[in-house]
């Protein structure tokens, strides 16, 4: 590569828009870390100038919003761009009577967050990275988090994108309306394909109406079986308020609330499962009634113990429970899983997976939680003194039972580098031939993020 | 054409499924009377199988479902073979813990409906041709209807899909989970597309909990802003159990009110919009608040005056008030509308369209209606007498004023051909360039559903 495309680069965004070679190595960002160059442009038209000129150039770019993805697919190469949104952070005025937001890719979710509060109004979509991710990072990666089995993930919280395409190609599909079925819907090919098919530059946040309230409740049960019944029980009586069904198994649950771990445990530890369970919603007598439909439970048999937050204080260490991930990671480095399968299988998968890592390395640990409201479960494993080559042995044994169940080997995270080798496992030959065919029709150079995903070529 | 097509079609599908020369148009249905063939293929093989051919042969096939179209997408012309979904109607059993229902594309919508009642869930998209829609073509035209608002269109209730793709190829993407980001979301292209990317024959429907029951009322406003103001309200209150916002202008409600109609006036005639509203819940003391939500939206001065349906039968005739809507066709043939635009821009557009219309034809009459609530207004306008070059201008002056507004000249009908000539005003070039990409690399050869939506060359 030579000099000439600096040139150019510099030339579209100015000096202070591009970093290259020590000044680009002193971000001491890990992503970052090999790329040649990081064009950092400030609208986009600056955006798709950098594009039509790596493009012309055959120069691989990678977009980069916060760096909080999970699978490596906005890891930079050394003979990668890098395409930062960090300076197309602007966020246009709330409007209140459609409830949309439109704001630049690089906004950080949390600023969106605020500024829908600020108008009386709610974006949905929320993770624990609220703080660095980039809404377009979430579009790309249609981002999941805590509040799916109410109000969907990111796909369903965008009304329109403005994206750029691999030559450069302006494509703005600004959409603000909920209805509308004029011509293909555009903005799918985009969200949840990880920058491979184009950078998002702006999108049209759907916003809703914020709940009043929310109760929130921790339940222990005996066994799996009442997961899934308790889980319909919920959701029927709950009419469209359920905002969280978060489930521990019971060795998660033993982590996250004995020392060091900070928090006491607010029911026994002898339980099988335990159940985070929130109602977000708006009438005075909404906590009458969220009491009454748990004791209903009681009395069917589906829970055994439950507590119920008296304060938002006392919601807010429930959720400190389910949240103190870190505890897994006091025995040792992890690896976490993302996965997503049917509610019936997962409690066998589980026991499934644990035996044959622990049958093969018998001081493995493997401890289990996640959004089971939305069939996601996160498996966390550590392996003592883990190589590269356990890890992959690792990872197979993760991957390989999901096949048979048709589950899937990412739930939220994406696939990035880290998972593409079991893509296979999840999609049908029929189906990887499409994405490439779709790879090849948008991207015939092959410049946008290439071989996260999918391959090119075949 | 020859007869080889024909006899090989034929010997795919067998005798009983193939219909030609007087024997297709016996059938007497005004879409399929100048076709070339008809194939009632009875499996995805078989689907597949007919599909190859044609692709070999270059011939044109027009996908059809249960032919409730209003965009003449379905519509075959003399050179063309119609592939009829018909005979693929299995329902597997209902799936209550993962709440998934996997259907053949031939299925009819109460069909499923009550295949999902049966096992005490809901498939929850609903529209008046229930009785003939089936599921294929309501998710090739990713069908809206009476509870988007709660629930979402097609898009939103369908986790997988089975399709085959111009050239016979079988894309089986029946994914079963809420969550699953691993690799493109294909189905995606599909939903909407109109039958010309794919042949959609299975799918797998996303069922939901049951509300236990639904309160419905009529409210009268006295001026637009109010609209707008009272779908916050009622949406912020009820919580996610708002199930209906669907607004009636005056001299819509006033023809569904008056005779010949059989409903008499539950609300005085002489307010300025009226609107149906429905919350759709579960907890025995949800018609206490309905009354005194709506109660505490008359004192704030956004409802003039209200009734509140008081038992099953007031509520469906309630709702029959709305769905009277041929009541507009006594004065004689309709041009009807499918339009999408901001709630803000609405009233004035309406006004805007009524006066233009009238300027030309001061008998035309206009009256507006509709999902107010999804942003979604139905406009159906009577001139006397209208010919096709009339019907031309007309279809001008109701489109060309939503250009400048961003409006959508369909919010759920589609575009199949009645649109075409319009989807400009709506998309911009480069939208229309990777709709033209799309086609042209799921199609190269032009033989799915050609000529509808967009075309297959610029």
């Amino acid at each position: 590569m030579d000099n000439t495309l600096l040139d150019t680069l510099r030339g579209i965004v100015g000096p202070a828009g591009l970093l290259a070679g020590d000044e680009l190595r002193a971000r001491q960002k890990p992503q970052q870390l090999h790329a040649y160059a990081l064009v950092r442009p400030a609208s986009t038209a600056e955006v798709s100038a950098v594009l039509a000129a790596c493009h012309a150039a055959g120069v691989a770019v990678v977009p980069q919003g916060g760096l909080t993805g999970l699978v490596h697919g906005a890891d930079a190469q050394a003979h990668e761009v890098i395409l930062s949104l960090e300076r197309m952070n602007r966020l246009e005025p709330v409007d209140i009577t459609q409830r949309v937001l439109v704001a630049e890719a690089g906004v950080i979710l949390e600023q969106a967050q605020a500024a829908a509060e600020a108008a009386g109004l709610l974006f949905p979509v929320d993770l624990g990275a609220r703080g660095s991710a980039t809404l377009g990072g979430m579009v790309a990666t249609n981002a999941g988090g805590n509040s799916v089995i109410r109000y969907g993930m990111m796909r369903n919280n965008v009304h329109g994108l403005e994206v750029v395409l691999a030559d450069g190609t302006v494509l703005s599909s600004m959409n603000q309306l909920l209805k509308n079925n004029s011509g293909y819907d555009l903005k799918h090919l985009f969200i949840g394909s990880e920058g491979t098919l184009g950078v998002v530059t702006r999108v049209v946040l759907r916003l809703c109406e914020a709940p009043a309230g929310r109760c929130t409740a921790l339940l222990a049960l005996s066994d799996f079986d009442a997961v899934g019944k308790l889980l319909r029980r919920l959701d029927h009586a709950m009419a469209g308020t359920l905002s969280a069904f978060e489930v521990m198994w019971q060795d998660f649950y033993q982590v996250v609330t004995t020392p060091p771990a900070q928090a006491r445990p607010p029911l026994p530890q002898d339980h099988a499962f335990y159940v985070l369970v929130e109602a977000s919603g708006s009438s005075t007598d909404q906590a009458d009634r969220f009491a009454q439909i748990l004791s209903d439970a009681m009395e069917h048999g589906l829970v055994a113990d439950a507590t119920i937050a008296q304060s938002e204080r006392e919601c807010q260490a429930l959720w400190a429970l389910r949240d103190d991930v870190r505890q897994l990671g006091r025995f040792g480095p992890l690896a976490a899983y993302d996965i997503s399968l049917r509610l019936a299988d997962t409690a066998t998968y589980v026991e499934t997976v644990r035996t044959s890592i622990q049958a093969r390395w018998p001081d493995a640990q493997l401890r289990a939680f996640g959004h089971l409201g939305d069939g996601n479960v996160h498996v966390a494993v550590h392996v003592p003194d883990m190589n590269t080559a356990d890890r992959a042995e690792l990872d197979g044994l993760v991957y390989t039972p999901l096949q048979a169940l048709n589950g899937a080997v990412s739930a939220e995270h994406g696939i990035g580098i880290e998972k593409k080798a079991w893509l296979g496992l999840s999609r049908t030959p029929a189906e990887l031939a499409l994405m490439l065919l779709l790879k090849q029709s948008l991207d015939p150079k092959g410049v946008l993020n290439p071989g996260r995903v999918v391959d090119s070529r075949l």
